[in-house]
């Protein structure tokens, strides 16, 4: 396992965890980022910003230099890059990606990667509004936390390896879990307040005065809304199982104050409001 | 209409908004604040942090010197305090309050007042998590929305007055509007995101492994879910026609998504993101 200043990395699409990867790799002293982008004008800023060290675009044969490959591109076009650029790979690279979903992808990266590449597939739960290098920073992935998938056919070496660079990047948290555990919990944590943040935005009670009326908690539960929808449209059908399994239970929940307020039922509200202030503190502060 | 620094102010109620009040007010100059609350011991210390000059709670007398009384309690308290302490206002006191519901308040107050009183009914749309003194901050006005209730029996030197108070302590902008658009629009902006914290941390995915599994969106989306219930309690229940109206809408909105991913429809669930992504943009940054 090399330190971080002499591994070498590539970094595939260079969008908002793409360029935050680059960012927090080069500000943590990484001597070596490869960058490669659909949009030749973004590599050559994050290169003159100092942030990759080479550009890939034009010369796919310089990723055979990389140690290690993270992948952070959107969800349908990950397969076929492997496909297509697997032959410039290092016979030992090691292949990471940032998806928020995984499916069966990491068993179809798999079946295209030579016997000794290894694909250990990840997700750094960190993100922001906006899209694109622009949005980028080194700062998305302190303190979050960062899923790697559990899969026995990866050397531990390998798994390790990428667990270091992620609490090196300044994430809080690494957990293991299965691609299925990983999609089933991630439609409740992300998924649904992605689709509550746009539904809330979308009522037909939104108009152009509403903004003289907002306060914090408008503001806070529309931050997301400002979403990728190329990205997020493809996120969505691919986890569409779990995340309708997770409507489900979000309707339940509003039933129960539909039901409340008809009925004037005064307790019901006070426990509600109390079971989820409850959670919220234990969540973010702990037991107390 | 007297400078801040020669008005006297009395809150009552140093709650989250009461003390915030209380902060902002002294920060900004103001020479005078007679504070009043039901649990003493929050008087003393608001006292001792010099947020309030005077305290009213064994000598509601002193009230009679205050220009201006900012009512901060919970909306079940306010109507029967100034049934019972009207007899120490000054004859041309003027009220006013920071209640999330208008419904018909504002008339049941002027029943109570004396002739040259005058109740100018607000809402600062500011707030945070979390309840009580210990929550306040100067801070929660900052560019804040500052709602006045319009009302033909208001003298206009008089809303004039609170609409200064507004801007001094930090507020960005002053609306005027009627109780009736007040609580519908409330429903919609304030009540309808605190009831979707709330239910999304209630939910049955909820779990002690969450905290693993979060980001920004979750955090964000659940914020108000620490929420106050005995306040709350009372603002859904006595907004409870608009708000079940609220609900409805945001039903519409979530049926659109299920209908989407059931039938895997690409192009409707990426025109609702880009339609989210618009109106997100326009509300807080403006037009582009």
């Amino acid at each position: 396992m090399k330190k971080l200043e002499d591994t070498v990395f590539a970094i595939v699409g260079l969008g908002l965890i793409g360029g935050s990867y680059a960012k927090a790799l080069r500000n943590r002293g990484a001597g070596r980022v490869i960058g490669m982008n659909r949009n030749h004008i973004v590599s050559l800023m994050a290169k003159n910003e100092g942030y990759i060290t080479d550009i890939a675009d034009d010369q796919p044969e310089l990723l055979g230099e990389a140690d290690i490959i993270i992948c952070a591109q959107y969800p349908g076009a990950f397969v076929p890059f492997v496909r297509d650029h697997v032959k410039y790979f290092r016979k030992d690279a090691v292949l990471t990606d940032a998806m928020g979903i995984k499916g069966d992808i990491p068993e179809r990266i798999d079946a295209l990667l030579g016997p000794e590449m290894d694909f250990v597939s990840a997700h750094p739960m960190a993100g922001r509004e906006g899209r694109g290098y622009g949005q980028s920073s080194s700062r998305i992935f302190e303190g979050a936390n960062f899923i790697i998938i559990k899969r026995p056919q990866n050397r531990r070496e390998n798994v390790e390896w990428i667990r270091d660079i992620a609490l090196e990047i300044g994430c809080g948290r690494v957990v293991e879990l299965t691609a299925k555990e990983h999609d089933s919990i991630i439609a409740y944590t992300s998924d649904l307040p992605h689709i509550m943040a746009v539904s809330l935005i979308n009522s037909e009670s939104m108009n152009e005065q509403t903004k003289f009326f907002v306060a914090g908690s408008f503001r806070d539960a529309t931050r997301v809304a400002d979403i990728n929808a190329d990205l997020w449209t493809d996120l969505f059908l691919l986890n569409r199982g779990p995340v309708l399994a997770e409507l489900d239970r979000l309707e339940t929940q509003l039933q129960k104050w539909k039901k409340a307020l008809v009925t004037e039922d005064r307790e019901t509200l006070h426990r509600m409001m109390d079971t989820a202030k409850s959670r919220r503190r234990d969540m973010f502060y702990g037991k107390h």
